[in-house]
């Protein structure tokens, strides 16, 4: 089955006249399937972040695939999916006290989550909860960004792990982590040995908490890169990958997918060439796909890929191109002379995001290969 | 006059819960006035960018100060300050093909400005465009990003001016630059040198037009850190910066404006704390200050400095301390145990942006420190 008409597609990009976000439902759908068949398969409970698509619609193809119970990155994440029928969602960020009002509200209706990681926001809980909320102790298995220390001394850990037991509102789920220093590594196996090296590190303070008689901790972890190259989930409860649903280019960089698994891709317009220096500079700049930049394997610093649009969609990204600078609104591509003599202004290029999570939250919606605009959640939806 | 109460900064300090764009706005007027008083004693026309603030409202004190032209970075934000009443209007970013219709209809509304850089564009211009519009040929003066280079040998150029003076409806207004390579200077005697460089390349290419019969054309420069730093606008007809508005942590480790120039700060709750690595964590990441990053003198990357809530808005930046690294919601504090002792979780911080323009794109609104909410261009109002 396709799911567009050749017809639909050319008339897409004839109508498309400034920056805007792509997105291949059946790219989508197939990097959905193969995690959550994974996982299934694992045994372990999947349980998505949902900060990268940002969108009621994409979490309806996730719910197809089985996935009941969500990650966000904040409060204002966890009320719009809550308003979209979400009820079970961990909120994979510090608790921040400043929204205690809001999480009150959000523990009334659905089943909510927060991550903790100081004997005082466990404290402050405790006296101000007023519904059930499932607290996850944040370990810091690595990645230096928040959470315990993993290999800390525990006075640190057993202070918060005593403080939430003694609530009747609290439930001690168990320890969580995210290892975004998966992002600095550039093989498979070093990227196996990431996830092998954090299973055994949050198993210690599992081991180390059991000891103390605290029984039936879950251990929840997940970033995509890691999520992406392990056969099989093994020694965990619980992954959290967010950004396997579009990929991006510096996905691809790291191994964890293909070019041909991205899912999303910027549409910008041509508005100058520069033969001299073979740049292409399209509208389609930092407010569009971020500042967010990666270093290649040949050691370019790259802001994005770039295709052309096809019949299915996109093309291959281009040999010997790149998005090699970005301004407020101007991207600079720097090309060959056999692309420059194929691309003329007011064309249309596709730019292969180097961060997927960073261009959708910038965008605020999405347009599938059918036409059909995608909305997500935006702050004046709220 | 003060323009806030103690007590009323107190309670909006006391009330946010989430990152918060706040806008100092006195700071903001003395920056305008410096500027539009440099630009009149200088005898220039002061067209200042506007993709920076991007709002109605701030729009409006720079009207009190006799702006009466400005500009834009899109035809969506042209069409945004349109509808608030500006009526002489220059979109300093090529012409996008794409959006003819566009042109005509604010060309039909407005006084227009567009810029050229190639002689299709000329070309497709003169057929399709169906009211009066303006057009400034677009000089890359060193810059390297867009426009017909300086130092070319003119066929370029030549072509296009011809292919204007064709058309009725077009009106060959001058040549205009933008010397964006000054954010890579640091010192004020450089960032001077550019500017009489930039004047001194651009009266060559007006010159070499004017040799030809191509007579009053003007020209039009501006970046802010040129225009911060130089006393008088000599040779030149019209200046556009921006930034100035608000500038930011980059204008001043340039040397454009001191910290205490800063008109914007973010507002985030503090999450974490990790007193072995002295760093604290807030709610405040990539989605709101963006990834702009500068180097700051001593070598260090960062992404914004800290400063604390006090009675008059917000102190000078903190010793030692300094936005280390930003993840999508998370931002990483490097500081002092000092610091580290003053600062608990919940409490609030203000970051310095490094990029103003990237930080209230993002942000799409301000508070003042009046508690007064003001709102900006918003994809969503389109």
């Amino acid at each position: 089955m396709s799911l567009f008409s050749f017809v639909e597609l050319m008339s897409l990009f004839d109508s498309i006249t400034v920056p805007t976000l792509l997105l291949d439902e059946a790219r989508a759908r197939r990097n959905i399937q193969r995690m959550a068949d994974k996982a299934r398969e694992s045994g372990v409970r999947f349980r998505p972040h949902f900060k990268t698509h940002q969108s009621a619609q994409v979490s309806e193809w996730m719910r197809e695939y089985g996935v009941t119970a969500i990650t966000v990155s904040s409060l204002r994440m966890a009320s719009y999916f809550a308003d979209h029928g979400w009820d079970d969602i961990t909120v994979a960020f510090p608790v921040n006290l400043r929204e205690l009002d809001t999480i009150n509200r959000l523990a009334k209706q659905i089943h909510l989550g927060v991550l903790v990681d100081s004997f005082y926001t466990a404290e402050v809980l405790t006296r101000r909860i007023e519904a059930p909320l499932d607290v996850w102790i944040e370990i810091d298995a690595g990645d230096h960004r928040t959470g315990v220390a993993w290999d800390s001394n525990g006075d640190v850990l057993s202070s918060i792990t005593a403080q939430v037991l003694l609530s009747s509102r609290l439930t001690l789920r168990g320890l969580l982590t995210h290892t975004g220093y998966a992002y600095g590594k550039s093989s498979l196996t070093e990227l196996e040995q990431v996830y092998y090296t954090t299973v055994e590190r949050m198993t210690q303070v599992r081991d180390f908490l059991q000891a103390r008689g605290v029984q039936g901790l879950q251990l929840s972890v997940g970033d995509t890169p890691t999520c992406s190259v392990v056969e099989r989930f093994s020694g965990v409860d619980e992954i959290r990958p967010g950004n396997f649903v579009y990929y991006d280019v510096m996905q691809s960089e790291i191994g964890s997918c293909s070019v041909n698994d991205i899912a999303i891709a910027l549409a910008c317009p041509v508005v100058s060439k520069q033969p001299d220096r073979q740049q292409i500079v399209v509208y389609g700049g930092g407010v569009h796909l971020s500042k967010d930049y990666t270093v290649d394997r040949a050691g370019r610093t790259l802001y994005g890929l770039v295709a052309l649009p096809t019949a299915q969609g996109w093309s291959e990204p281009l040999a010997d191109t790149y998005m090699r600078s970005l301004s407020q609104e101007h991207g600079v591509i720097q090309t060959t002379s056999l692309v420059m003599d194929k691309i003329n202004i007011g064309d249309l290029v596709l730019v292969l995001p180097v961060h997927a999570c960073m261009t959708a939250d910038l965008m605020k919606q999405y347009v599938l290969l059918t036409g059909e605009a995608v909305p997500m959640l935006n702050l004046n939806t709220l």
